[in-house]
């Protein structure tokens, strides 16, 4: 296959929504493409929206790919990093957007992590009560994770992801050329939701991700497409069951609950996301076996994985005093408590996931087992 | 009927949108009287959204009632009028939530006018990216024109309603007796929306509203209830239509491309929202006459209604060097124009509305010819 064929895409995954459906591209030389973007609605203007870490990679290649078909294509690059996923820098789109005559058809292209893509996502969603977006996720988390679900938000000062809309993309473009230039720290973080989908839905994805770990860790382009598919299809599969998480979605979030936990504990941008993912999954087995789902075999599996990719398997300690105390308050204000029981995601036997609240005594003890 | 019988509705209007249809009652003695909230989603808590004014009228009142449906009832007051909706006081309820720990399940209502309206309905869609929510309108304007629709919005230093989203109440309860202390200025804004639905749908309201004026300048509430019900009857008729505005729903609009270029010209807050729509069809008006849509006669019945509802029917000098000009200006960046065209509502012949261009020179001649 030549590298400049308008047909480089290795693989596709179609998003089902009625008529919010949209396509997943996973290749390579798929972002500097003019054709990737053909399909996407006419407008005049499409405005750009990466960070200061990415634009300076990736904003010349995607503006130049999209001025094939808008007659204006702006650029506003925001400050890097968790820590400015809040109201003011989204604001700084809002600006750009009415400070050049932006009308309702105006094209938002996300380039950038699950920081980018949340805030433009959420942009998008509101500008005008809603325009067109599209997806360019620059990192593997990114990519598996906020491609399929329509989540976008920023995060409050009292939590994470509070703010925000459900809000489907027109079209997601997975790179897999962009991944090269990742910190391996975000390639392991990626990976933690990659594997996340092995225990919640597909014993033999886990094992084929534990057989396929060095592949993906050296960034072949044909393990990294089929980790990016498979991760995608199974999101989509159980987010197409259950589109505005009233249920059966929740359980996407194992690793999630204690994750945020230790995210928010320390201050965003201590962790990354995968990186609470990662511990919060080898958590949550541990709570799944003490409730008598799992065997320890499989905590020990799963947590072998997950140190494998790089990822940290023990929490840190929030508070000298009281430390599982702290951990319970702060999963308290997780969006998936309802009236202060916290709900937790346990794997149910291998392959399963199910949603429930545990003991305080017990999610103490497993937070005592499980931080050093 | 008894005053405290729970059959006090007058009228009930029913908004089918599938799964996001509801309920606007219109009515005596329905703000207070806990039955009014018995069908909502069970929740824990529910959150009154106000502002200074109208808090210390009917907030004890509505919580009383709220009180027999959620074991806590909270209260947060916003300053009150257009210039403080904007994200700043928008915080205000989401910071209100978050410090009570009000998870997903939470409802929310608002309580007050158009600016309580969208701002409540705007978090009420973001937070935790949708919690439910109930419309207490206590404006006329508010009741007639908020209650349907689903839009919700802030507003950005750039321009009106920029930022926001399109959401449904589960509930919309419009009591007529909170119109009692509604000052007569915003009796008579209220008073533009409802004469709005005449030329663009329906002549014999029309000329109901002519022969019934000084009833709905009285307060009284029979003229009142069928205003409010018949209006409401309009707008669903057409948004039910085009839910998301891609076309017909902009009729809707009549009187507000230049009603919103008065109020952004002036300032937020000097006109009310429904005197500048009151002038604004005076103005769009005039344009449909020497667009060759109406004759003159149909102006000069406009233009007496609209005065005699206590509206402006002269729009004011925004700029002594070239008012047009700055008129078109303000008037580009409208959510309706496309690629800087702006899209004007005309008058189609008598109770028929459509949208298109107009050539700036004409635009400029009406400009001319109605301000003073």
């Amino acid at each position: 296959m030549h590298a400049h064929s308008p047909f480089t895409a290795m693989a596709q995954v179609q998003i089902n929504l009625a008529e919010r459906s949209y396509p997943i591209l996973i290749g390579t030389s798929l972002l500097a493409s003019a054709s990737t973007y053909a399909r996407l609605p006419k407008a005049a203007t499409a405005l750009v929206v990466s960070n200061t870490t990415v634009a300076p990679l990736y904003a010349v290649q995607l503006t130049e790919a999209l001025r094939a078909h808008y007659a204006k294509v702006l650029l506003v690059s925001l400050p890097d990093g968790e820590a400015h996923k809040d109201w003011l820098t989204l604001q700084l789109i809002f600006d750009a957007l009415l400070e050049n005559g932006c009308d309702r058809k105006t094209v938002l292209f996300a380039l950038g992590g699950g920081v980018v893509g949340d805030m433009t996502g959420f942009a998008a969603a509101s500008y005008m009560r809603g325009v067109p977006f599209v997806q360019v996720p620059t990192t593997l988390l990114a990519q598996v994770d906020s491609s399929v679900g329509g989540k976008t938000a920023i995060n409050h000062p009292l939590g994470k992801n509070m703010v925000g809309a459900f809000y489907q993309p027109q079209l997601v473009v997975c790179d897999l050329q962009v991944l090269n230039t990742l910190p391996e720290r975000e390639l392991s973080a990626g990976l933690a939701e990659v594997i996340k989908y092995g225990p919640i839905a597909d014993m033999a994805f886990l094992e084929w991700i534990e057989a396929n770990l060095g592949a993906l860790l050296a960034r072949e382009p044909a393990a990294l497409a089929h980790a990016i598919r498979r991760s995608c299809e199974i999101k989509a599969e159980v987010v197409g069951q259950d589109e505005r998480e009233s249920g059966l979605r929740a359980i996407l979030n194992f690793g999630h609950t204690f994750g945020h936990a230790i995210e928010s504990g320390l201050g965003y941008g201590q962790w990354l996301h995968g990186e609470g993912v990662g511990c919060g999954m080898v958590m949550a087995a541990h709570l799944s076996q003490r409730l008598g789902r799992v065997d320890m075999d499989f905590v020990q599996r799963l947590t072998t994985l997950v140190a494998h990719a790089g990822l940290p398997v023990k929490g840190p300690v929030l508070c000298a005093q009281d430390n599982a105390g702290r951990y319970l308050e702060l999963m308290r204000i997780d969006k998936k408590s309802e009236a202060g029981e916290i709900r937790f995601v346990v794997i149910d036997g291998p392959g399963q996931a199910a949603v429930c609240a545990a003991p305080d005594a017990l999610v103490r003890e497993v937070i005592d087992a499980c931080c050093a």
